[in-house]
């Protein structure tokens, strides 16, 4: 099964402490389709400007990124400038210029529309309702957001909650949208709301899945070397949707291992700036990685 | 096998979200033996004032912990108070009283003196350094410390990382004893000074087993309600140390287990205030929470 990201195509300038980047292709949908495209085809339904590189995306092109639905339009691409300290926990965003994107309205084209695995990436919740209007019955959506848009479209935010089956979201959104400090109850509230599963990220202390009455947790590889954050959670959610689209089976067993894989995926983009390691890394890079995940949380409790 | 701690006995005084306790049983050598009495016999050396409620201590007594070893001076016991505020991770300390702590010079008795598992609860290192002047050839000995020892007594702390073979830090004591912001590389770090095995809390984050070619780590427990967080770490390492004492066997797999077991104690510590979770829960409890723990992270990686 391929699968389907609506999100953002971006050019992301960025400090680390470790050096810095500019104008290098970011966005939630760059990200996604980059780690998903290791599983399956994707398809990209996004917005650029007249000033996109789009030949630098021919990479994603030759992963089997179908760039049908990327439209250009007349004007600036999205950039975000943003900058990590040595907490490599949290960006300080320094500029944001949405450009075109401000005006992006969804189009799904007619070959995407029965796409079986839809993720909504990081945008309006009333663009992200439009999208699912355009698309007849797939068998898993999910959805991610953002505090700008739990505070300024809440109530959009939860119509589109009753929709969608799946969504992502970081431990500071999930308390901001459930004003509940702690995240089993934070999760129960979401899941209330409509979506079968809720993952919460935590950044560097890794992503509990979440079902009505099961919890799993997977820590984030612990890396020497952490270059740029930027994209980690896009790179999960391309990684978990990816391998889940691929195999075509939302049991609880196999939706654990997608959650592997997705941590695995964040573990590889963060070693690099913007899609870099996305582009480098092999098959058998992620097997072997995520024969790490199992290695460094096993433990034999039948021999208790 | 039985395991001797040695550390505070205090009285806490806790304000949480969720309620208070005054001149409540605190002190990491209480928290130790009463996590580690779960699993095996506790030998406990530490020092109270005239005004101590000893008879409080003879539930512990009754669990198998040996306070012959607990010395009680004319003064005032060491006192602590403190509050939580709805960020449970960090506590604010409102006054430390050391009383007779300040003079706290650990006399091991004979009969604990051949003791095979040691635990150096958080004092000033020379004091740990002397106990192991006293000890004969034990098998396993780990150590704990703080910022301040970290800040007031580094040498001689390095001195007694030269003599353990384990030693359990939360994650801003390990990166403010190596000055290294990545734990992988604070590990890496403190093994190269002496010990065998380094374990990093994270709190409500989980923990970190790192020996000098394998890691493993454990979430924390999921929990609903955290009631008062004092005393987790100390739980923790009573209930890894009273495992691997009980067990005696260093292999990495029962020391993974050990560690899920320390993870086990330490959230149900958190449920109450002071040790009365510790006293009321039974061995289903524990075996239970043990299971909920490998439910919460396994996943097959064999079906890939």
């Amino acid at each position: 099964m391929s699968v389907l990201v609506v999100g953002s195509v971006a050019l992301d300038s960025v400090e680390t402490p470790f050096g810095r980047a500019d104008d290098a292709l970011g966005g939630s949908a760059t990200y996604f389709a980059a780690s998903a495209s290791h599983h399956t085809r994707v398809q990209l339904v996004g917005v650029v400007g007249s000033d996109y590189p789009i030949q630098k995306l021919q990479d994603l092109a030759a992963r089997g990124v179908d760039l049908s639905g990327l439209e250009q339009m007349e004007g600036e691409s999205f950039r975000w400038r943003g900058r990590y300290r040595h907490d490599l926990n949290s960006a300080e965003t320094l500029e944001t210029r949405l450009g075109v994107f401000s005006h992006f309205r969804p189009k799904i084209p007619p070959q995407f529309r029965r796409a079986k695995y839809v993720f909504l990436g990081n945008i309006d919740p009333r663009l992200q309702l439009d999208v699912l209007q355009q698309v007849e019955k797939p068998t898993l959506v999910a959805c991610d957001t953002m505090n700008f848009w739990i505070e300024s479209r809440r109530a959009d935010l939860l119509a589109l909650l009753e929709k969608v089956d799946l969504i992502t979201l970081n431990d500071a959104e999930a308390r901001q949208l459930t004003e509940q400090a702690n995240l089993v109850k934070a999760a129960r509230w979401i899941l209330s709301k409509g979506p079968r599963t809720v993952i919460i990220k935590k950044g560097e202390h890794g992503a509990f899945m979440f079902h009505a009455n099961r919890v799993f947790f997977a820590p984030a590889y612990p890396l020497e070397d952490v270059f740029d954050p930027t994209g980690a959670g896009d790179s999960f959610a391309g990684g978990f949707m990816g391998y889940l689209a691929r195999t075509d089976d939302l049991s609880e067993a196999n939706m654990r291992r997608a959650v592997v894989f997705g941590s695995a995926m964040g573990s590889f983009v963060v070693e690099g700036f913007s899609i870099a390691r996305l582009l480098e890394i092999t098959p058998d890079d992620i097997s072997r990685r995520v024969a790490e995940f199992h290695r460094l949380v096993t433990f034999d409790a039948e021999a208790l």
